[in-house]
């Protein structure tokens, strides 16, 4: 079993944590919040009073934080990665872009520390069941080091590839697809209002069809609420289709597809719906209908 | 039981004629492939020389032709709609724009004939099974009338509107998602081989998770393929996703998802591909990659 030093306890790192404790490592929380810190606590595990106290001679170093800044701040910035034990392994779980999650890679691989870019999906409800997916880019051997730790947290595991970037890259490519999936939907689904269909039975009819997502069948339903639950706000893919574009940036592949859907995102946001449900996206289609004085 | 005149025995018609016949119904066919007509009479139907002779006195007249074009040709051109009884069905279930279903409506309407827009989803293989969906648009005494016709056909049912047009908006709209979902997958795809990783691994990654769509499951893997089996062509993308914009112009509605999607389907077959499978779609974004000399 390792000693683990943990960053970014939020709704995804805390049941990812727990996890870890169950399996039998010894946890090491890193993070902004006392209160979170305190629930690591009640959870078995234990709180240095800061990055680098906690990762000092720790075994693995988990980064579940919300940004590649945030990564960059615990592991060079607050001391968290020359306080780690030699030859300790660094997990990037984080939605990075793919090239700093290489950039990240080369300054830790620098202090002969080893990394692997290790992005998850599933959301809370697959945090909470140990049942994430992670998409791990790293040198066969150094995944193989860090798998027993994965293994607490998710239930898919894939070695996408052998170096950092990978990872992101995998985890960027779903994005893509979730993002342009939604966008199509609010597409499809304000059309079919245009039209005067029943919504409803737009998505029943489609739901199980050739013409079915699974972001249709889980976002669709929330599109045609009037304040939905927010699972995932808008301004999430207005980051994320973000690094998507970024991604095809580099490597000069257009995204035409992506490209829309983002603009679309950008549009809600920028009409005051961003810290609402992606579903809302919907919301600038129906702006751009007809205007009720 | 009705005497159904029945026009176009294609691939679709065929299975479906077929299973009309096995419902007790007497079947006239119409086609202009003798050979189809032939198969038509090995099933128990029969054939009348032409569309006239075919429709004359019939009580209901199917419409599986290719477009609407074919459908008006059959109603006005070669006599079919004079011909049938006073107060006949008229069921189009071509895939046609909203717009030209309204027209087609309202001149068989004005001959005292009912009309049901009724285009269905499901392929060959629900043909076969009778297990078509089919989305009807009418004036629900006249959809009740035709229902007994249409569940020879079909397993999956909707009545989703009262008048025509609104069966082809549904099924417009089914085509809007379905190209969008191809072309997402495509872009996903060659992203992923833009970037190196293995395109096969990451179908199994996100098939079953909130990224996945029912054609990136079935179109995916053909992408992968040098030279996919025809199971829908490019061109009839080309066209269908040429209605959804049309239906767009008509309510004004934007669709930017639609018309990014269109215009890749549109360059696939500028590339020479019009007959391949859909899936090639993805050849589009391989074309903007490096170069071989």
């Amino acid at each position: 079993m390792s000693t683990i030093a943990f960053a970014g306890l939020g709704a995804m790192g805390r049941p990812m944590a727990a996890n870890l404790i169950k399996a039998g490592h010894a946890v090491r929380g890193i993070d902004v919040n006392p209160a979170a810190l305190d629930w690591l606590k009640s959870q078995g595990g234990t709180a240095p009073g800061n990055a680098r106290e906690a990762a000092a001679g720790a075994d693995v170093l988990v980064l579940m934080v919300v940004n590649a800044d945030q990564a960059e701040a615990v592991l060079f910035e607050a001391g968290g990665l020359d306080a780690l034990a030699p030859n300790a392994l660094v997990i990037l779980c984080a939605t990075c872009a793919p090239a700093r999650a290489i950039a990240m890679a080369a300054k830790v691989e620098a202090t002969q520390r080893r990394f692997v870019d290790a992005p998850v999906s599933g959301g809370v409800v697959g945090a909470e069941a140990g049942s994430l997916t992670i998409m791990a880019g790293a040198p066969k051997t150094i995944y193989d080091t860090a798998e027993p730790v994965l293994q607490a947290m998710g239930s898919r595991l894939f070695h996408v590839g052998e170096k950092a970037g990978d990872g992101a890259m995998v985890k960027t490519i779903n994005q893509l697809l979730c993002g342009v999936h939604i966008a199509a939907a609010a597409e499809a689904l304000a059309l079919g209002e245009r039209a005067g269909l029943d919504p409803s039975l737009l998505l029943e009819i489609y739901g199980s069809s050739a013409a079915g997502s699974w972001m249709l069948n889980n976002r669709g339903p929330r599109m045609l609420m009037d304040d939905p639950p927010v699972t995932s706000a808008v301004d999430i893919f207005v980051k994320d289709l973000g690094i998507v574009l970024d991604a095809g940036h580099s490597t000069r592949a257009p995204l035409f597809l992506a490209a829309a859907a983002h603009q679309l995102f950008l549009a809600a946001s920028g009409m005051g719906l961003g810290k609402a449900d992606d579903a809302l996206v919907i919301e600038a289609y129906r702006a751009m209908g007809p205007r009720k004085d």
